[in-house]
């Protein structure tokens, strides 16, 4: 189905995506710590000051992959295109995907990305990333920490996935292959492709009165999570779109009689 | 033989050792990396400013590793009392032990942890470790990289062997338990003690006219690297040293003629 790529190719597949980083040095300090394991593609979601020298200095000979970077408005805009986004998160949430331990979180990442592109999602030095944030991505993992102190530096967390994702693309070719293909099996949906499913979600469940838009409870999260967790192929979505549709269709023709 | 130990004393059975280090910050960064992972006992040999605000820094919450530092004049004084270093090191040397990679190097001296103090030996950032140093350790590491991009920064690469050895430590317990013993263990030497028993055996190579301290040829280098590789323990020495007395008692006795 898919033609089998290097443990090399598998690597630059991977994003790493830096959301609102204040600190400049650790954007270099990111672009370095990528180099060193044969990542390359970093994306920067409104950092708070880039290009800054103190970046370049951070990053050493690393300033190719830093200056390669793309600058993006949202995080929605990083991720078009991806199959697959991990979001880094210290925290324990109510809702979202439930974290995995990092060393099986990139593994699983690493299947996907035979398949596409995929992201490591990594929030605010300060802030982390938002519940929403955290939402847009499909799983997440945590970096095993001590419990009294699991404050990692960004770059350093950044270092750890990366350094991850090199020993399990490089060690275990094997376990990368072509996933489990039934007759059924299609693509994995862009992220793009999964944003619209859930606005057009969204849009019906209002108009069909079952949302209360004024009151969304957690309908949306918990969807997503669900959706998430299950992994959108491109035709599934084209299903449930196409369902979702149909009942719109199905309302006009009954408010039209 | 030994009591068992948690896998959280055995992390504090590990000293992080870094010899020469050029930055401050990267003295920070690594109190920092260490804490996180549950490591608290720094050393450092002839760093070039220390303390340094700029360590603070970097070292954020963990200003508490970093102020309990032990400052030392020799990575011998680093060294004192561990049964067990391990150089890490990006190059391949001629003499000295074979690197391993960090992963299962790491996992190594965590067995070692089970009966004493151990070490991870740092090198300066520009030049690494000398081969003295390395040769002083008796085992050795390389963190795996990209071919072409192997320049991890000082504090990235502490960040890694600490998330390995807490990997290690927590993923395994039942690995980390005694090693086999024979009826003829004993614990293994200090490094002390097999600095004394290397000291003394150079003594009577030269003594015995074997060696030629004008021309050492690299003689001494591959005698630690094999005694290195075995992990001498106390009785070992205590019976290699009172050979070398008797062969020197012999010789005196010869002269007295």
């Amino acid at each position: 189905m898919n033609q089998p790529i290097t443990p090399e190719e598998s690597l630059q597949r991977i994003r790493i995506v830096l959301s609102r980083p204040s600190h400049p040095g650790n954007i270099g300090a990111a672009a370095r710590a990528m180099k060193t394991m044969g990542l390359s593609r970093l994306y920067l979601v409104n950092p708070k000051s880039f290009p800054d020298p103190e970046a370049d200095a951070r990053a050493t000979g690393a300033v190719d992959v830093l200056h390669a970077a793309a600058v993006c408005a949202t995080l929605d805009e990083a991720l078009a295109g991806t199959i697959h986004a991990v979001a880094v998160s210290a925290r324990r949430r109510d809702l979202g995907p439930q974290p995995q331990p990092a060393r099986d979180g990139v593994a699983n990442l690493l299947g996907f990305a035979q398949q596409g592109e995929v992201a490591l999602v990594f929030g605010n030095e300060t802030t982390g990333l938002s519940n929403d944030e955290v939402q847009r991505c499909q799983s997440a993992v945590t970096i095993p920490t001590a419990p009294d102190f699991s404050s990692l530096n960004l770059g350093a967390a950044v270092q750890l996935l990366c350094y991850e994702a090199r020993m399990t693309a490089l060690a275990a070719p094997a376990v990368l292959g072509d996933p489990k293909v039934t007759p059924f099996t299609s693509p994995l949906a862009t992220l793009d492709e999964a944003e619209g499913f859930y606005a057009h979600l969204e849009t019906v469940m209002v108009e069909s009165g079952f949302m209360d838009p004024a009151k969304p409870k957690r309908l949306l999260p918990k969807l997503r999570r669900l959706f998430g967790r299950a992994g959108l192929e491109k035709d599934e979505v084209n299903i449930l779109r196409g369902i979702l549709t149909a009942t719109q269709l199905a309302e006009k023709r009954q408010k039209n009689r």
